[in-house]
């Protein structure tokens, strides 16, 4: 055994995240640890949590980091909330629907799904007339689902939950940052999301809020806030079937009682709390137009070359595209070349999109005139040394043509 | 919202974990992410399961990291190897018993305990008397329990396991580095552990390690493994009810199919793999009798100081002791002014032990000499201007007799 010491090769990560971090959230990730309950400790969470509410934009006293990756997250909020034979409504336009539906099975509840094809998303209509037919206790959806690029419109979903009186979960993980997500506004109970893509953070802390209607469910599970001595025992309600992720006690170790549950992952506690410093210090108005921006100079750029799009670009994140592998292409000889010859990584696809698109991420730190246009540069020698049919120089130019027409002076 | 960037006080970590984290792993974990399938991040996986095999001294085949603490560690392999209804025992020897009896209720076994006063341990012959009154499915037990300092003997308890068909479950989250494990010798089928104590990283990656037994209960569980298409059903056996902690499909993530699972905590890869690392490079018996020797001068030191020492001093682990606070001493006055005065975190405790003693540790990186004897003087001036009786100059005398006596030329 002689391994060396780490020391990866220059990539450019342009798929669908992870993407490069931002040099500023490792650098705080080197920092020393500190104790558990150091104050200077104590003092970073609770920062943490003010600057995820401004992330989130939200109120919620409960918004703090679930120790995992972005999966993690949403299993804490999942096992949280559903109690075993709970019903929960799911609607499917992608490859993260799919898990959101196998997380809550897996969490004993019984999954109702709606599914439409995959690049399409669903009227507010069509998912309130779903929950008349289920009865669901919770709506469980993804806002951007980056298997397909779409994004499902939140605005009013809120507001059919609160007339049902169905709690409101969704999974943030790859449009935060550079999307609107308006917590309390879109009446969302409960929020997960992780720092892979617009964050500009390496996976590992999953980000989440909770609204007070979702905290008094789950707190109404666990046995220390019903005055129990057994934590088996809940009042009425079963207990929550995990530890790691019941998230009644992480309130409590990160609220002021403070109370011992897993010894918080410091480092990447540091890197989830540079990764909204950052946020908070751009703003998110210039944040989200700088995804708007650069993903809109791509989403050119793909097209200048011949390129076509998948997907209801209506509804597309600002923050990844995906582009249709041209006919007689292997995409993964393209993806092959791009990543050995230019050092540069785009994405492959899933399920029924299989070899069928890439998907081009321009997130986080890497929403950037320079990588949009050494991506597209690159792109396009590729593509012409493999024979495929390009538009030469197009790529580039009409990438440059939407930075000259948008970019803020 | 003015949050200023990471920057905590100098810390001197001597308490029972976190400690300070070696330089080399903070600078690990600041190099640049890859993705997930890039082939250098699929090489830099392979080589931490090779590490790792080293460290917990396995042929293992199934050795890699769970995305978490190490407490995540401990409910993924809990979860994926108990189907609700499993017999389950676990002897308790303090505060890591009790979590390990609660996850295993949580994943729905019936858990049989055992219970010795805090500060000792089980005889081989009392927990085989255990098995055969409770004839369990798996014995959970943890190996050093910080919330005592004691560390319970393993070296007779898998051939008592495996004579009775029982699986052979153990936390090292505490001794590992700085105690002998022996994962194959000992018959052990599943090993977590964390990287914030004895391996000198933060928290947020749990190393673990399944014997072949042990791999096939999970694998048994798993809809993939046994060609079923709905990933809530399997070959007769209960699904596990985590997807995050689904071991069977972190297995397959890890290993050559590369099934997608979670999103890689790269930085914590690269900082678990750097422990893991440095740990080799050292070599394991070198590491662990550098935790000998200065847990013995620390033993010596604040003996020498006049204080007690609490425990079966024949089983404490060579990493962290326990002090009896002195009567009419405020064991938090002390620990404040540690902190506040000269940056030294010492431990408080728990339950049972809660303010009769102070948990000192000398782990990791911080199993040094210099960080040794500074602890040392340091807690003797405090001591000393809180009006404590305190041999002057005992202490670190003491200390410096072992290092005379016993250190490697």
């Amino acid at each position: 055994m002689s391994s060396l010491p780490i020391n990866p090769p220059p990539r450019l990560l342009m798929g669908p995240g992870p993407i490069n971090a931002d040099p500023r959230v490792l650098r705080a990730m080197s920092a020393q640890l500190l104790g558990q309950y150091d104050p200077a400790m104590t003092a970073y969470m609770s920062e943490t949590m003010a600057l995820y509410r401004t992330v989130f934009d939200t109120a919620n006293v409960q918004t703090l980091l679930v120790d995992g990756t972005s999966r993690a997250g949403i299993e804490a909020a999942l096992v949280s909330l559903i109690e075993p034979g709970d019903r929960v409504l799911v609607p499917i336009f992608g490859r993260f629907g799919h898990l959101l539906k196998e997380i809550a099975e897996r969490a004993g509840a019984e999954v109702h799904v709606r599914e439409v094809e995959w690049g399409q998303v669903f009227t507010a209509a069509a998912i309130e007339q779903a929950i008349i037919e289920t009865r669901p206790v919770l709506l469980a959806v993804v806002h951007g689902d980056t298997s397909t690029t779409v994004m499902q419109p939140l605005e009013e979903l809120g507001e059919v939950c609160a007339r049902h009186g169905v709690l409101f979960y969704t999974d943030v993980t790859a449009s935060l940052g550079g999307n609107p997500v308006h917590t309390d506004a879109w009446g969302l109970d409960a929020v997960t999301a992780g720092l892979q893509k617009c964050l500009g953070g390496p996976s590992g802390s999953a980000p989440a809020t909770f609204s007070s209607r979702a905290t008094d469910v789950i707190r109404s599970r666990s046995s220390v806030e019903a005055g129990l001595r057994d934590p088996g025992e809940t009042a009425g309600r079963s207990p929550i079937r995990s530890n790691y992720f019941d998230l009644a006690m992480i309130f409590d170790y990160w609220g002021p009682r403070r109370l011992n549950h897993h010894t918080e992952a410091t480092t990447a506690l540091y890197g989830a709390r540079e990764c909204a410093r950052l946020l908070v210090c751009e703003t998110l108005p210039v944040a989200i137009e700088r995804h708007r921006l650069h993903g809109a100079a791509m989403l050119a750029g793909v097209r200048g070359l011949g390129l076509s799009v998948f997907g209801d670009l209506e509804h597309r994140m600002n923050n990844v595209v995906a582009v249709v592998i041209p006919d007689g292409v292997n995409g993964d000889a393209v993806r092959g070349a791009l990543l050995g010859d230019f050092g540069i990584e785009i994405g492959t696809s899933f399920g029924p999109l299989q070899g069928k698109i890439w998907r081009i991420g321009t997130m986080g730190y890497n929403a950037r005139r320079d990588t949009v246009l050494t991506t597209l540069a690159a792109l396009e020698q590729v593509l012409r040394r493999l024979g495929a049919p390009v538009t030469g120089g197009g790529g580039v130019g009409a990438a440059w043509d939407v930075y000259s027409d948008q970019e803020p002076s």
